[in-house]
């Protein structure tokens, strides 16, 4: 019940994603709206099974409000299916502070995690995606948190995108090894330690230009960060806009280049990627845009249930397991 | 000699300053050849005076470095002048850090500065430009540099753009008084108990939509933050370039719409506001892209002129007086 037209893209995305086997479906919500929904799609003999959920977060709540007074929303119903291993993963396009506060307190964090991480993915010039995390929030880091964040980043883009040794690097002021401020700093002594392929400082650009796969900041930096990006991407989107239709001969010239505007669209579509994985709790729980459609949904159940059948968990747990036993001996 | 076409785009904005009698002109460089371009130009008889530099700093450059061992830089002799009186501003488009460094030492801090800052000056949707401040690497800040970076921001805006009371938020990750990190918390409240109109935090889509006209932030934050933006613009361009020229018919359509993009690049050139003020040192330092071609150098000069004439410094220091008097008592 997340999405800004919810349940209608959740509903879609529920059924693309079953009739393309990409996952079994518990769709969480009101039962009769989610089955009435379903009927008129004619989806009754796919494997989508709702499950009732009698209340529905807002992004007018709370983060710790909504999870203390609604017990029965629906994201709250369907973390607590991943809790029981009914579900093997979460997708939830709602209040990304609510659906967070609510997995970590539901789920746990994995062993050796100390703050999950909300990693943001986009694509970048080179037609590959990055990652950058935390962008959720976790302020005043430690070094330590950083070297977490790393180690789960490079985990997840391994993977889910199929990549042997992603590059990960820390988010400074400056390429130079020395370029930062006190939390970079000894963050990157910390990260080079790591064995993971660390190529260091990267700044604000490289997050666009395919220099590297992974990248590691601050929850306030990252959140930031993606904000800034949201915002300029909208901001250049109405200023085209309004000089597209300022004249006639470049309304034309709109029209004739709407395929080109389609095709890069789609280019720079989050929607590919379907959302944003919460690392480091127990379980799975993917975190779509609000105002994604139903290929954004259905992409995200294609990440959701990767994640699970791939075993990421598992394989942080292992490497954060790892890096502390090195480091003791 | 700072840009990377260095002396062009210098020779061409001090003409175009000159002729438009924004400035009496000191151009800073090689004797030769600045002579000779000018000579090329037929500008001998307007009021531009070369003042001979033997050495260029470049992009590879320590800025410390640059400073001690380059004594005849373009940049310090176009300091000197400014410390000596004989000019009321300086312009460069060099290496930033450099420059800052040179500044910094060179004019010292007015009375109350604790830390210069780099102010970016950029447009908004709303077609009014923002500035955000620090962006030039202050990092680690303590609440009362952004006290000071909110003051100086203010005042410059003020008196640059004409408007009374410019609206001045704190760059943080939501836009409730509690929300953000250690820093923005603290800062908050100072920033609340400031004679000027604090809206309180606002977000990083805010700065580009034209909600605030003085963004306050910790240096390292503004400086991934413009370089996050200055990163995205290219990728966007790049991809919007190939996408438009894959297909005849928007061969076509990007032709017609050229105009369109004209007038969007236009509206969105930093070329308009001609350079970052670098805000708190004991006289006028603009700082220019290094990409600037001569209409931005035009208009750096123009600013400079303005940012001299109307007693941008004396302002700054008389608002900064008056708060710590105020707080005393």
């Amino acid at each position: 019940m997340g999405t800004d037209a919810a349940p209608l893209p959740e509903v879609d995305g529920a059924i693309q994603a079953a009739r393309n086997r990409l996952a079994e479906v518990l769709l969480v919500g009101p039962e009769d709206i989610l089955e009435q929904e379903l009927a008129r799609r004619g989806a009754a003999r796919l494997p989508i099974e709702i499950v009732h959920a009698s209340e529905t977060v807002t992004m007018e709540d709370a983060a710790a409000k909504a999870f203390r007074r609604k017990r029965d929303s629906s994201m709250r119903v369907a973390l607590r299916l991943v809790h029981a291993g009914q579900a093997d993963g979460m997708v939830s396009a709602g209040n990304t502070g609510a659906v967070m506060a609510a997995a970590k307190i539901t789920l746990g964090a994995l062993e050796g995690v100390d703050r999950p991480a909300l990693a943001a993915v986009f694509p970048t010039s080179k037609g590959k995606a990055a990652v950058l995390l935390d962008v959720g929030a976790n302020v005043d880091c430690k070094p330590h948190h950083l070297e977490q964040f790393a180690i789960m980043g490079e985990v997840y883009y391994r993977v889910i995108f199929g990549v042997e040794r992603p590059r990960v690097g820390l988010l400074s002021i400056g390429s130079e090894d020395h370029k930062g401020n006190e939390l970079t700093r000894e963050s990157f002594l910390q990260l080079k330690g790591l064995p993971l392929r660390f190529v260091g400082n990267v700044e604000g650009r490289d997050l666009y230009n395919g220099r590297v796969e992974v990248i590691v900041c601050d929850g306030f930096i990252g959140n930031v960060a993606l904000k800034i990006s949201e915002g300029l991407i909208e901001a250049v989107a109405a200023l085209l806009k309004e000089s597209l239709s300022s004249t006639l001969s470049s309304k034309v010239g709109a029209v004739l280049s709407r395929n080109a505007f389609r095709h890069f669209k789609k280019r720079v579509d989050y929607a590919e990627y379907g959302g944003a994985p919460l690392l480091g709790v127990r379980g799975v729980c993917l975190i779509a845009h609000g105002s994604s459609n139903a290929n954004a949904i259905k992409n995200a159940i294609r990440v959701a249930a990767e994640f699970a059948e791939r075993g990421v968990n598992g394989k942080i747990e292992r490497e954060l397991a790892h890096t502390v036993a090195t480091r003791n001996y």
